[in-house]
């Protein structure tokens, strides 16, 4: 008999793998794409560090717990750049069948009570409607800006991303939970798409 | 004058350079290194995950909240491998001195009560009196053991670590906080030691 604690083990193993998923922005220094996993570390401390900004209903450890966890599908699934293919792929009814599946799986290594948790954690997450999930999202969306601009554009520069394209596809969705980080978002990259001129 | 927020985004994208900070334990598959940033990630999902092995009195949202910011001090001084250097070199007075200055510059980034509120939090931790601080300390000495033997050897095989070594180190301070925890990874790991005579 698999004992309550060797599940976890199982999970926690599982999980480990989200290291070897990589995503289109780089690191700080430019130096190597990020990783899933440290993306998710980061989103944690984004989450714990900018709990002044959130809205009201926000529940700060939800969503701590909600992005520790929301990439996990993407040991399956892979990472989809929000900036390839129009942005559209995001939103395709294969890749949101294919990440159900891969959280019934991931989830599914847990204890049932667990994983039932958990996973109801992770759809949350993606309906993206309890102010927690938005808030959630909206961080989500945050963090890949800054460090495209902290690592000197970034993704940006591989999809020849424009500033009206970025204020559509990720700007709106930052505003929704976090209009503030957003304005002061706006205000730093803006120099750096003038540059280029892409306005 | 800096706002509340560039503070913050200061503080967060200094954060980003423990992504480059590796340890002696590889990731899953053995291919690489592990960091610091997605190490921090794999323990707030342990705390997470674990929650139902916390003794009495931990808090397990407290708990991630350490384990996100734990290794933080490792952007200035590095990580010091258990396992090298007779396991010394983890509490020479040289070491917590510049682990306490990197402390203060790093939170130091961060608004005055805020930076306030994290920097004790990581003293907390550091203490290792709380039942939180010894519950998120016995988790950090957990996943590199399970690490180390998904990636078969990992840093055991570098260091020569034998199983009393191990015991020592690394099996006292998991027990401490979770023993049943300890039981179970501590059977896992002996085939390990057994087939190389490290007994």
């Amino acid at each position: 008999m698999t004992t309550r604690l060797e599940q976890q083990f199982a999970f926690l193993l599982e999980a480990e793998k989200l290291k070897s998923v990589t995503r289109a922005t780089p690191i700080h220094d430019g130096s190597r794409p990020e990783n899933s996993g440290e993306h998710s570390w980061s989103l944690a401390l984004y989450a714990l560090v900018l709990a002044d900004q959130a809205g009201h209903g926000v529940d700060i450890s939800r969503a701590i717990r909600m992005l520790l966890l929301h990439d996990l599908v993407e040991i399956d699934v892979g990472d989809v750049p929000i900036h390839a293919q129009g942005g559209a792929a995001h939103d395709a009814p294969a890749l949101l069948a294919a990440e159900a599946a891969a959280a019934e799986r991931i989830f599914g290594l847990l204890p049932e009570d667990q994983g039932a948790e958990l996973l109801a954690l992770w759809q949350e997450f993606e309906a993206n409607e309890t102010p927690t999930a938005v808030f959630a999202k909206s961080l989500d969306r945050t963090q890949p800006v800054l460090l495209n601009l902290r690592a000197g554009g970034g993704s940006w520069e591989e999809f020849n991303v424009t500033l009206p394209q970025l204020e559509a596809r990720v700007g709106a969705k930052i505003a929704r939970g976090l209009p503030e980080v957003w304005q002061a978002v706006r205000a730093r990259i803006l120099p750096w798409f003038a540059a280029r001129e892409r306005l």
